[in-house]
């Protein structure tokens, strides 16, 4: 096994950021990394990427061409992910040609719905109650153990509903394990939530961390209709939240930016529903609301620069712009700060943007 | 002469902006661009141009080369620039090809320091007192009418104090006017002043107008040093300065954001300075303290899109980072929001990057 590369001192003005993954988030990250100074270059495994409008430096290739990833790795100074998907062995590859933030271990515990859960559960955070399925008969003891309804879910994989199933009794959480082609999963009980939540942070090599304020999220169809901030959270909710993501992050001995999912009880308390090893959509409404952006944060704590102020100065609502909403730009263009991703085709369910509204200052 | 090209509906989200300079207004531009989901095309008369690092569309070329230019006209759906100064027959060349934003009579008229003051004064408009100076004999009978020293400009090019003499004497004035190789140039009075500001604000095609608070502006060796919003001015001084904005962009029939320099006389008077018919270092703050910035609202403007909300959310001090001033990036990365252009020398009085402080809203 090769050894693995390590940043001993930041990334200089003019360096270059490799950023793994081509979409709305790495072309976000890769405009942040410009506002630095920074260069950044894009991987993808598909032309037409969104994040290859922003940059000249590219490829496009498969996640898993061993060459193309080393000759990507040869440009860069330090690379990073817009996703936490990339097969283990691509990371451990580029890993031992450059350094790599977040590191290995962050991405393997997340990208595994099962070790997520257990890692937070043996942080003394709560989680949804949940259990892991690998037979169809599993399916079956598991809700059993479960309060009524439940919800199937795929331990690797899944974003955006995908690869979930809500069952109401033992043979309909069989009939979705069998849907999902038996692929190892997991089944969770349902939280009895208020709303939800999110908090997105970051942590620097040398321990520093700063989190933005937690919003409340909305979601439709399973997908993230709109952040609020701030939302219902109380002060201590906020504070709770923050000290979950430092603790997961000091944790993983995790470097760069995070988000933590939480469903806040209708008793107030705070449950972990997911980990985003990266930048996510729930702290978009930070580009403008904040001097320093979620994603300027993370090419901040990967490049080993000073962590920036998450300081919040004015409120704010995030709406994402999904699938053919994108065709009423002209008019979006005129009610608040608009983005759009630069994706071809409006897909139904497909993030092609997002408006951030902001407000006064009141918290 | 060939017809002029004219915009008859906004360029949709994946439409291309053509910028033409490369600096860090036009990556500053590209960058706007791109937050809408429009492409940028940037067009730079020298390699390794600052807006070369943020979109694959780019042209390297001499900014007099007819070929080059149809060439990248041919992938634009609109064309705009980071400057003023570009040959006025290669802006006709590009005015018939495709639509370029703002017109041409804009920046004819404010090419030149004479046909500027000229159109700015057949407004109504107060300027300091201004002279025409074409030969050598002019310098010492302009001189005579000036009140003491005065400031020889040269009509064309001059920018950051290049092509500027302070002169206390009819002699000096000949003399200065020889330095310049008698360039046609101007004499111009000294003005008073309490302290300088400027307006930066937008006009669209169908006439609407948004303008930006007027920060106060600190120069040093004739480079901008801060600007600071709210500075000193007053809530009548401010409306005055956007109502002068306004009345110069409808004149010009404008479309774009333009920049008043403007010297605030110690009787409360506004002169009108120096006119930027493009983005400006003294709105760089719009980035962080308003939800659109000055390089949104030229985007917007150029490419027939609604006006974005000029409103500000914070107060900010902007300072650029000029010269060697650069090398300290990490302590300034520590001190608020960084914005570097990716120039790879540090030259003497070379503008290599920006700050902005925003501070909780006051007024």
């Amino acid at each position: 096994m090769s050894e693995i590369k390590t940043l001993t001192k930041p990334v200089p003005p003019g360096g270059v950021i490799g950023i793994i993954g081509g979409g709305q988030l790495g072309r976000m990250l890769a405009m942040a990394a410009a506002r630095l100074g920074l260069k950044a270059a894009v991987y993808n495994d598909e032309n037409h990427a969104p994040a290859f409008q922003v940059t000249p430096l590219q490829i496009a290739a498969p996640y898993d061409d061993r060459n193309m990833l080393t000759g990507f790795a040869e440009i860069c100074d330090v690379i990073t992910f817009e996703f936490e998907n990339l097969p283990s062995d691509a990371i451990a590859h580029l890993a031992s040609l450059k350094p790599v933030r977040p590191g290995q271990r962050a991405l393997e515990i997340t990208q595994d719905r099962f070790s997520e859960k257990s890692f937070v559960q043996s942080l003394g955070l709560k989680t949804a109650p949940f259990v892991a399925v690998t037979s169809v008969q599993d399916a079956a003891t598991a809700f059993a153990q479960m309060d009524g309804a439940a919800i199937l879910k795929t331990r690797r994989l899944g974003y955006d509903g995908k690869g979930q199933s809500k069952v109401t009794s033992g043979a309909e959480a069989q009939a979705a394990f069998q849907h999902f082609k038996g692929a190892p999963s997991i089944l969770e009980g349902f939280v009895d939530f208020a709303f939800e939540a999110s908090v997105v942070a970051a942590r620097a090599a040398d321990g520093s961390f700063a989190a933005f304020d937690p919003p409340e999220n909305i979601h439709e169809n399973h997908i993230l209709r709109r952040s609020i901030v701030p939302g219902r959270l109380s002060k201590a909710q906020s504070d709770e939240a923050k000290a979950i993501a430092k603790a997961i992050a000091d944790a993983l001995d995790y470097v760069g930016v995070l988000a933590v999912e939480l469903f806040v009880g209708k008793d107030g308390s705070l449950a972990i529903n997911e980990i985003a090893p990266r930048v996510h959509n729930s702290g978009h409404w930070t580009i403008e609301a904040c001097a320093c952006s979620q994603f300027e944060q993370h090419i901040r704590a990967v490049a080993g620069w000073p962590l920036g102020d998450p300081a919040r100065h004015a409120d704010a609502v995030m709406e994402n712009v999904i699938g053919a909403e994108a065709d009423a730009w002209e008019s979006l263009a005129r009610s608040g700060a608009l983005h759009l991703y630069g994706k071809r085709e409006a897909r139904l369910g497909r993030k092609m943007g997002h408006m951030t509204r902001l407000k006064p200052l009141t918290k």
